[in-house]
């Protein structure tokens, strides 16, 4: 097992990552409370995971776990998904003393952080994150949140978890398509904010697709690393650690744009990662032969590496409603080279145009290269 | 113009008391941002006050505001009330540079507090009082929720307000019985906190009932001054702010009893208090001599001073689910002495049930007093 600390002050807390961390009963032990403890989850992940958490749980001393099922899928994050969840903790009476253990991918996280940061004004909450996503970004780092049919994440808070426990035992369970989706966002942390990362990854991507424990646990530590340093130096997002949006931007607007469900949302990472590249070269930025990198080692995780074919005006559109706009102005996390991404709000709005252009499916540049 | 400070480290925020606040450009200058700002209001307040909070932002400087209107009353501390702010918000892309406005009673104040504090993750606000029960209570400290069908207050976050403008001219459109409703907090900061607050009430009541400004000046700031301190020295109620929650428990029960908005909470609180005092008293806390100048005061402000006639073990059902119990304990804030309220989870619950027997409506042991 390897352990990543979230340097927070007195909110700091560890990421604890491993094969089979998740029946490791001694990590939930400290995280117990006089109160009830509750288990969210959806239906696929309870059947294979929710007994072995409870019984870890039992291991450690706690009474058993109410357990609260949300519907499977991004639909979850919302206010009747969320309403299943207050609504299950206020008929088991559960205090402010209570605990949350979010069990699942990154909707189930987000879902049950949210609960966590507004049930009675805030309970402390666990992740569990089975999914390759949750467990390199969206389970560390303390954003939650819930969709609004306007927009997606845009009801939220900071509200940190008391731990983390990533076991990569569960990704063997995973479908191959959302472990091809985490891998975007690992992708994300090397050519945002660490060369070396990149490096590794194009020359290790089929243990990774081959699901070797070593090099998933390497990958989930190095990612938890990165994405820690970001929060610790600025936990609310107002500077640094939006360069972890790095390809959110365009792949939110694919989100959007598309309907939430039709692409994951790491395929829409990917994707968007890939036009964000695109947008760092014709900035005069980033040279073109490193954009080339993003979209290689996109493809090699078997993601897309273009856009769907919208209009660029829809994108725009599309991003105008994106929380990462300040004052109107159009924000962008582009890279000035492999491992360095910045922010601009400088950007020509008929340079976007003509990179977006370029960097969706059939765009006539895209296919040339 | 008096200004009481809430010490909050790098979130201290100021408190302005007096009559015309309202119009002070200069009050409001310092939080405009790069964004919009949206007002939340009422019909009611709105046709009274919007306009005069749009002249004074325009003159600070800013470009016109949004106008939310929610429902009048408790009924719009409700997922449909908080989704028509998030709504409207929305549609006019307000993006995380923004402001929002909360003008009116403590219903405004929570739901658009809470509103800001999960808009895409939580956006600044003021708060502009119009309530006595606002301006000495809600608008301080950074409570905010929304209610639900299981509970009150259930669902919430800590947000402290960049600034609260609290107008006691506003108070001059308030009902009757909102003023007095407003005056059983007052009453609360008194017996729970401040000896001296209690003995000027017993001398200075006919001039609040009469609204003079002067007098209203001083009981809001005092009790924003009380209640600062006690937010300062625990902003997320682990301890000692619990004590502002003296006659809160049995009051949120006679609420949740009723269906809201049958009693005011002002009322609730009220009856509230002379439950929980007459519960010290029988816990051999407090000399009778005591509750009685409890009781008295409360009538004094045209309050009631007994609870509705509940079954006792009704009661201790409604209380079991307030978030004030921790661990399934039952926990009150009972009060020592006159100026001295104390938390205790220690107390027989065949008291609690002897108490509330013989303090609600037509308990012969309250007609003999």
């Amino acid at each position: 097992m390897e352990t990543v600390r979230v340097a927070l002050d007195a909110r700091t807390y560890p990421v604890h990552i491993g094969a089979g961390v998740i029946d490791a009963e001694a990590l939930y032990r400290p995280h117990l409370r006089a109160g009830r403890i509750a288990v969210v989850t959806n239906p696929v992940v309870g059947a294979l995971y929710l007994e072995r958490v409870q019984a870890a749980l039992a291991r450690a001393g706690a009474s058993p776990a109410i357990e609260i099922l949300v519907e499977d899928g991004e639909r979850a994050k919302s206010w009747p998904g969320l309403d299943r969840v207050f609504d299950a903790l206020l008929a088991a009476r559960m205090g402010r003393d209570g605990l949350l253990v979010a069990l699942g991918g990154g909707v189930v996280g987000d879902l049950a952080g949210f609960a966590a940061a507004v049930y009675q004004r805030g309970i402390p909450f666990l992740q569990v994150p089975t999914t390759l996503l949750a467990q390199v970004d969206s389970s560390v780092g303390g954003k939650t949140a819930v969709n609004h049919p306007r927009g997606k994440n845009m009801i939220g808070a900071f509200h940190q978890p008391a731990a983390v426990i990533a076991d990569v035992g569960t990704l063997a369970t995973l479908p191959e398509r959302e472990l091809r989706a985490g891998l975007a966002e690992v992708i994300k942390h090397g050519f945002a904010l660490d060369a070396a990362l990149v490096a590794w990854l194009e020359n290790n991507m089929e243990r990774l697709l081959a699901r070797e424990a070593a090099a998933l646990t390497h990958v989930v530590r190095r990612s938890c690393e990165l994405k820690a340093s970001m929060v610790a130096a600025d936990e609310r997002e107002s500077g640094a650690r939006a360069l972890l949006n790095f390809g959110h931007t365009f792949g939110h607007a694919i989100e959007l744009g598309a309907g939430y469900g039709v692409w994951l949302h790491g395929e829409a990472v990917a994707a968007g990662m890939a036009m964000a590249a695109e947008l760092s070269v014709r900035a005069g930025l980033l040279p073109a032969v490193d954009a080339e990198r993003v979209r290689r080692l996109i493809r090699a995780a078997g993601l897309p590496a273009a856009g769907p074919a919208l209009a660029p005006e829809r994108y725009l559109e599309l991003m105008a409603g994106d929380k990462k706009a300040a004052g109107g102005r159009a924000r962008y996390v582009v890279l000035q080279k492999v491992g360095r991404a910045i922010l601009r709000d400088d950007i020509d709005e008929r340079v976007a145009r003509e990179a977006i252009a370029a960097s969706v499916e059939g765009a006539p540049a895209a296919a040339a290269r």
